[in-house]
C-alpha cells in the first residue's frame, strides 16, 4: 500500500509540480500525516526536491513547495540494432543528459559479443552519468526482434540471426548493480515511446508509429502509453496481408507487408543488388544508394517505393479502422524514405478510412533521427521509477500507523 | 475528489465483499472517518448493505462487513438491430432480471417510429424492474452503426438507412428521468462487453468479438474492458482490405472484408436471391436459407461461406498481429455459420499469425444469443454506476474536514 501511495504522490507532483503538501493531501484524500511521510521517503531517495514557497491558493499564505528533482537519479537506454548500437540517458526532469551512437553491422555476430560491444557502451554512460552527479536507476535495452519480456529472452530477432537468447541475463552480467532489474523491450514499442516523449507524439496522444529497417513493426500508443497486447506482440505491422496472393512470408502467411515495404524488398524491386550481409545504413549503404537513385529520378526506384507506400498505406489502413488513432508517425526507413512514399501512403489511407471518419489521421514524418528506441528505452526507466517509486527507497517499508 | 473516492470505495467493495471498514482503510489508504462517511453515503443510496459480522484477518474480532446491494439499483440495455428490438434489466449484483427480444423489420421505418417502439419496450423493462424493488438508473442503447457518442447522435447507421439522428434525444424524451443520461453505443462495442460480463470474454480477458448482422463489426476487449479508440470508431473490422482489387465499398476503399463477409455478399454468393428490404432473421428469412442448404450440402451455399470464413480470418490476423489478443469469439451471424466458418477462419488465422506467437489466438463462437448487445448496453449502465456513484447520491456533496 505504501508503494502505491508513494507513486500516488509522486505522480501528483510531477503533474502540479511546484506543489504544497496541503495541496498533495487534498488532490489525493492523503492525511497530511502521510502526505509529509511519502515526501520525506521520496526526498531522501532524491527524487524530488524542496523549492521555494508557493503561494498557496486556499490559504493564502505562502507554503513550501517539492518538485521532481532532475538531478540525482537518471535512466539509461540502450539499442541493439542491425547496424548500430546505442545509449541515452535521460534524467527524471526529461532532459537528455548523454546521446551516443556507434555503427556496428551487427548481422551475424554472436550475441555475447554484440552485448558485450553494449555494455562498453552503457559503462561509458553511467560514467558520463556520474560525472553530472546522477545515479543511473534502471537499463532497458531494445531490439529488433520478438521478446519474451517476463523470462528477460529474445525469442527471435531474424535480422539479427539471433534465437531465445538471454539478452537481459548478458546485460546485467556486465552491469553495475542497479536498483531496477535490467529489461529488454522491442525497438517497435520504445521507438513510439521515444516519439511521444520527444517528438511529435506529444501532440497526437494516440498515434501508430512506423519503424523498422530490415523489418516493418509499429508501436502503438493508446493515450500516451504503448499499447503492447495480451502477451507483447500488439504492433506486428509487417505481417498484416496487404495480397493474400502475394509471396510467402517466413511467419507462414502470404504477402505481408514486410514482402513489399521491408527495406530488402524495396531495395530488390528497385534493382539495387546483393543487399544481404552488408551494412545498410551510413553514406555508403544501400538506402544511400537508393535514396540517390530516387533524387535522380529513377523510374524502377520510383515505383518501389510507391509501391511500398501503397502496401504500407493499405496496412496501415487496417490499424486506423481497428484502432482509430489521431495520427500516424512514419519512422525508420520510412522518415528518409517520406518525399517519395508519403502520397501513396496518404491516397490508401484516404482511400481506405472514409465513410467511417470524417477525416483520416494525420500523417507525419518522425524528426527524432536513428536512436528513437534507445530514448525511448531510457523513457521507460523514468516511466517505472515514477510507478515504482518504492524500489528506490532505502529506508525499510514501515507504514506510520494512522488514527 | 469525494466523487472519486466514493468510486474507489465502491470499486474496493465490489473486489472484496464483504469487506469491514478496517479493511477498507487499510486497502485505500483513507483515515476510518472518511472510510465510514464514505460507506454511509454508498448505503443511502442503496448501492451497498451492511451484512452481518466477518471476522476481520489482522485484528481477529468480528466486524461489520458490507457488500454490493443488488436489490436496489439496476442498469436498463436496449438494442435497435435491423430484425428485432431487445431490452433487459440487470442488477448491480449483475444478476440478470428481464429479457425480452420483438422481431421487428426496422429498414427504412423513421428513427421516430424505430425509438417509440424501443421506447414501449424500455417502459416494460422499467415496469417489471419496479415490480422487482429496482430504481433503473440508466438507460444505454445499442445502435449497428457509427456514433457520436459526445453529441448523442448516430452519425450513420446504413442498413437501417438512418443518417445523422439525435436517437439520444428521441430516448431520453420518450423515457421517465434517471440518475444518468441516457446513452447510446455501437452495437458491436456492446455485444463484446455482454460477452465479457456473460460470456466466454470473462475467461479471455483480452479478445476481439466479431458482430454484425449485414454489416460486419468487431468489439476489441483489452484486459476487461472496451477499447474504443481515440474518437470512438475502433473495431471496423468490415473495413479491413482483404482484396486490394476486390469490389469497391461504400467507404471508399476496395475489397473491404463486409464486400466478401457481409450477410448479403454472402448470400449473393450463395445463390440467394433478393434479399434487400427482407427481414433477413426468423425462420423465413434468408439467413434461415442460407443455413437450410448449408446443412444439404450445397457446393455454392459452402463454398460462399467458406471464402467468407477465409477473408473474415485473413482480417482476423491483421487484428491479431496488431492488438495480440488471448482469443476471438465469433458471434453475429458467425455464431451461426460457425460450423462451415470456422475451419477456414482457423486456417487463415493459423497461417498469418505462426512466427510472432507461439500458437493463434483461441476462436471461440458466442452462446450468447441475439440481444448480446443489449445485455452489453446494461451492463454499461452498471459500470458507470460504479465508476461515478456519486450521481447517484441525494446529499449534498459535503467533503469531511479531515485533519
Amino acid at each position: 500500500m505504501r508503494a502505491r501511495n508513494l507513486a500516488v504522490v509522486l505522480g501528483e507532483i510531477s503533474r502540479r509540480q511546484p506543489v504544497s503538501r496541503a495541496r498533495l493531501a487534498d488532490v489525493t484524500g492523503f492525511t497530511k500525516t502521510t502526505v509529509s511521510s511519502l515526501v520525506a521517503a521520496l526526498k531522501d531517495a532524491g527524487l524530488i526536491r524542496e523549492d521555494g514557497p508557493v503561494r498557496d491558493g486556499e490559504r493564502g499564505r505562502p507554503a513550501t513547495a517539492v518538485s521532481i528533482n532532475g538531478d540525482r537519479v537518471a535512466g539509461l537506454g540502450l539499442e541493439v540494432n542491425v547496424d548500430y548500437l546505442a545509449a541515452c540517458v535521460l534524467d527524471l526532469g526529461r532532459r537528455i543528459r548523454h546521446r551516443h551512437i556507434v555503427a556496428a553491422d551487427n548481422r551475424g555476430r554472436a550475441p555475447e559479443q554484440v552485448i558485450g560491444a553494449l555494455t562498453d557502451l552503457a559503462e561509458r554512460a553511467i560514467a558520463a552519468a556520474a560525472d553530472q552527479g546522477l545515479t543511473v536507476a534502471g537499463a532497458v535495452v531494445a531490439l529488433p526482434g520478438t521478446l519474451d519480456r517476463a523470462g528477460g529472452r529474445v525469442r527471435t530477432a531474424p535480422n539479427l540471426g539471433w534465437r531465445d537468447v538471454a539478452a537481459g541475463d548478458l546485460l546485467a552480467a556486465g552491469l553495475p548493480p542497479l536498483a531496477l532489474p535490467a529489461d529488454q523491450d522491442n525497438e517497435a514499442n520504445l521507438a513510439a515511446l521515444g516519439e511521444l516523449w520527444f517528438g511529435d507524439g506529444r501532440e497526437l496522444g494516440s498515434y501508430v508509429h512506423v519503424s523498422g529497417e530490415i523489418g516493418v513493426g509499429a508501436g502503438i500508443v493508446v493515450d500516451g502509453r504503448v499499447f503492447r497486447g495480451a502477451h507483447g506482440f500488439a504492433g506486428e505491422l509487417g505481417h498484416v496481408v496487404v495480397d493474400p496472393a502475394g509471396p510467402p512470408c517466413a511467419c507462414g502467411g502470404r504477402g505481408c507487408l514486410e514482402q513489399v515495404a521491408g527495406q530488402e524488398a524495396i531495395l530488390r524491386a528497385a534493382g539495387i543488388p546483393d543487399v544481404t550481409g552488408t551494412s545498410t545504413a551510413g553514406p555508403d549503404g544501400p538506402l544511400a544508394a537508393l535514396i540517390a537513385l530516387l533524387r535522380d529520378g529513377d523510374e524502377a526506384a520510383l515505383a518501389a517505393v510507391r509501391r511500398a507506400g501503397e502496401a504500407l498505406g493499405q496496412a496501415l489502413s487496417a490499424a486506423v479502422n481497428l484502432f482509430d488513432p489521431d495520427g500516424i508517425v512514419l519512422g525508420g526507413i520510412f522518415s528518409a524514405l517520406a518525399p517519395w512514399a508519403s502520397p501513396a501512403v496518404e491516397e490508401a489511407l484516404g482511400g481506405g478510412t472514409g465513410v467511417v471518419r470524417h477525416t483520416p489521421p494525420r500523417l507525419t514524418v518522425s524528426r527524432l533521427g536513428g536512436d528513437a528506441a534507445a530514448l525511448g528505452a531510457a523513457a521507460l526507466v523514468i516511466e517505472r521509477v515514477m510507478t515504482d517509486p518504492a524500489r528506490l527507497l532505502t529506508e525499510a517499508p514501515v507504514r506510520p500507523r494512522e488514527r
